[in-house]
């Protein structure tokens, strides 16, 4: 393989509202980088942002922050992959580095959100979901709600219980959050702050969202030897759709790029030191520590509950806070979370949330619903590492090879709940709240419905109608024995367990 | 350096106006050319777009793109640099392949604008434009007449010489279009059509500025040793402001990443086949030409009147028809002239337009008003090669590093006319005809001002008042010998030739 690549040195602004604009928010950051690093020259710029077009009405930002650095001459383009835009342009910028063609390239990703209305910043990131499911209402949280509802029912958890374990998710974060200098929030939540925060989407209330932020980041890579090497690094795609997938609870493009990324570092997940893991969503950070190999599939609630996961457990995720505390302005979070790494391997951050002999780091970055993930792997070249072992995974890439998606139906009329949400908080011209099911019909495919019925349970038989376009969920009836096995049969992704509570 | 790295196969779109979205656009590309490559697998996807999010109001391109190709699961990413962007996203796809990392790499690129009306398209592009430059209603078209103005005034020709250099250019571009089954526009036009279109900018006609297009290129590199090898990539950055910099007529960006080429690829400009000049107006073109060094400094003009650059001429200039005649797309348009060298060189096209014996493709690619340029060079690897040379360029980058940017002035009274030109189809809310001209100031900054006056002359001496933060124009002094002299004494970059005509 080419160059070996090195982290020379790291930039960051404070996350949260900001008066300053993008290329602001982005000199500053890079001029924190230029002082980290003392490298004598840039040879290539990387720009890293998910929206500017409609965020700040800006093109052509490439060429605006070689500017506005003073560095016009120098080639600068820019990369983009909805919120795993900071990860991308990351590698990219290795790929340029190890190359050989470039000896010091400087990467900068940044968004600015806050200056518009709530509404039209829901609008814009919606535009990451597919056509289908945005026609539907369908937002970020309620998709990240169902996803949640789901891993509940499939492991056998009460909703008080998922509830609790969600809740132990922010409020770590928080209390992390709350001792990173760089967060948007530095203060510590407890559970009566968690319950009294309002639903987004059934089961997910504002403390287990990321808030809208501003912010840039910068690293420089280069070819000289340094302390942290750029090891290992994976990345894959899926499907955009969330029903054409075979599951709801493990995100393939996370088990890919780890895959990925785990077999050029040569390392085992047991090696990792700490990780920054994408929660966007509390439960995202748990599916994603399964999907990442640190804890058996459907047993990453459990490390939650255990406190394996706080900076004093047994593997710190997210000791910066993460998306939810640090803050998530889109473009930038996946490199926040590699300069986090960074500074966690060197030992420069505040003494409380420094990860004691940290040795190896990984970040996992999700690129809209996580159907664009990246997972990055830091290494200090100085300490001990034992012989490489490649990583057995229980996961066969092989299995993973695109199927075929099952087409859409054009007409349904019943089907199988597998699991659905309550959204509060709707996308412009969408009646709220509104419920909304992921429906498996007879033939197999999934498709997504509106419902005019209120309660739902998981592995009910629904009742459809098609109006406008749109399916509609108008009856009910109880799960029967033989609905379950039915469902059972059929789940075609892992094992469906039924676990009683607290087995 | 890195792996060598070569193009396995192209595929591309008609050209035009379609009823089709892009991803059906891109996905067509794509599907070509796998048919071309016959390669086994992609490891890679670089989607190369301008602006899908204002042009479509589509998010999570890189992602929607690999769903639609049946190829969830591989990595994909997106890259941009205004209206270079396909050659960026080729650069991207060269790194990832040289570095070592994958081994196919599928690129493509495309844009989809016609959908939209004229002036909301116009204030798309012109996003590109600096702020405060656009503020006073400059597009694209009335920055490219004032380089056209300036170009004729530095090399003493007279409007209606300039003007029928700029009809040969366009007249020699829609003749190789008509050749070209894949260009928007297949009728040949000539010089009485030419002087029958209407101004668009003076000295710009609608013949002398790129159409609207829709349209997608997509190409495979490969490690594998094929036919053509990618040999050379230069890439540099320009201030954005236009007032910025020493030179209205010469970029550069072009002159920069042209060394860069030329040195990677061991090759001087005369060794050059052919070359696709980035001639989204046509005197853009003849300034190409003297930045790659195919002609002298101001004698690109001579090379047009002379026919060099025809197809059968000594160094054929867009033998596909440019961006004039194809179309520009602008995301796709600098995939397109790679496409078109590649299969130039392999022999491909129809054999009224192909060049003969072509060993060397070279193309050249603009971002926004020449601020992120890119120079690709495309090789045979079975003809003969001299011992290369390296190309002693007049050119010295080593003045180019970034110089102090001249502060916009905070009040300016008077100044020397650089250039000026009127303006017929302004952008949205802005008066037409509109006449624009840069004003080089007693300090030396220049600003950019409106002209409350009609008659103007580059090089007279002009009054400035400020209005809401614009200058304008407000009384001339027709040109002294005095502001001649002071005029040329000032002229930081190079010579200004005030040849007679036809010297």
């Amino acid at each position: 393989m080419g160059t070996e690549v090195y982290m020379a040195g790291v930039g960051m602004t404070k996350f949260g509202k900001s008066s300053r604009t993008l290329p602001e928010l982005m000199v500053e950051a890079a001029s924190k980088a230029f002082l980290d690093a003392q490298v004598g020259t840039i040879d290539y710029i990387l720009i890293g942002v998910m929206n500017v077009e409609e965020f700040t009405g800006e093109s052509n930002v490439a060429a605006v922050i070689a500017d506005r650095l003073g560095l016009s001459g120098v080639p600068s383009s820019r990369v983009e992959t909805a919120s795993s835009t900071g990860s991308a342009v990351f590698e990219s910028g290795f790929y340029a580095a190890a190359s050989g063609y470039h000896r010091n390239v400087l990467i900068i990703a940044g968004e600015k959100m806050t200056h518009l209305p709530t509404a039209r910043t829901t609008r814009i990131l919606a535009e990451v979901i597919e056509r289908n499911e945005r026609s539907y209402g369908a937002s970020m949280p309620a998709l990240a709600a169902m996803i949640a509802q789901r891993y509940r029912h499939e492991n056998g958890l009460s909703s008080d219980r998922m509830q609790g374990i969600l809740a132990k998710v922010a409020i770590k974060n928080h209390y992390n959050g709350s001792l990173n200098r760089y967060a948007q929030f530095r203060k510590i939540i407890n559970e009566t702050d968690y319950f009294k925060s309002r639903w987004v989407s059934f089961p997910l209330r504002t403390f287990d969202c990321a808030p809208i932020t501003d912010g840039a980041v910068a690293v420089i890579l280069t070819a000289d030897k340094k302390l942290v090497r750029v090891t290992g690094l994976g990345h894959a795609t899926d499907t955009l759709a969330v029903r054409h997938r075979d599951s709801f609870t493990s995100f393939k493009s996370t088990r890919l790029a780890a895959l990925q990324a785990y077999n050029m570092a040569k390392v085992n997940p047991q090696e990792i030191s700490l990780a920054e893991v994408h929660d966007a969503f509390t439960p995202f950070e748990i599916i994603g520590t399964e999907d990442l190999g640190f804890f058996p599939p459907g047993e990453g609630w459990k490390a939650v509950e255990e406190g394996l996961t706080t900076i004093q457990g047994r593997l710190p995720i997210n000791p910066s806070g993460g998306l939810k505390a640090r803050g998530h302005p889109v473009g930038a979070s996946g490199l926040a979370q590699i300069a986090e790494v960074f500074w966690q391997l060197r030992g420069d951050v505040e003494a409380i949330r420094q990860v004691q002999g940290a040795r190896i780091g990984l970040t996992q970055n999700i690129g809209g619903l996580a159907n664009n993930n990246l997972v990055t792997i830091l290494e200090r070249t100085d300490r001990y590492r034992a012989i490489p072992v490649y990583w057995k995974s229980e996961f066969n890439p092989g299995n993973t090879a695109p199927a075929a998606i099952p087409k859409d139906p054009p007409s349904a009329t019943e089907g199988i709940l597998e699991t659905f949400t309550t959204l509060y908080t709707t996308p412009e011209g969408v009646p709220s709240p509104l419920t909304l099911g992921f429906v498996r019909t007879e033939t197999g495919s999934k498709v997504l419905a509106r419902s005019r019925v209120e309660n739902l349970e998981i592995g009910w038989k629904v009742k459809l109608e098609k109006e406008d376009e749109l399916y509609y969920i108008v009856a009910v009836e109880p799960e029967t024995l033989l609905g379950r096995m039915k469902q059972w049969a059929d789940h075609s992704w892992g094992t469906v367990k039924r676990k009683e509570e607290g087995s």
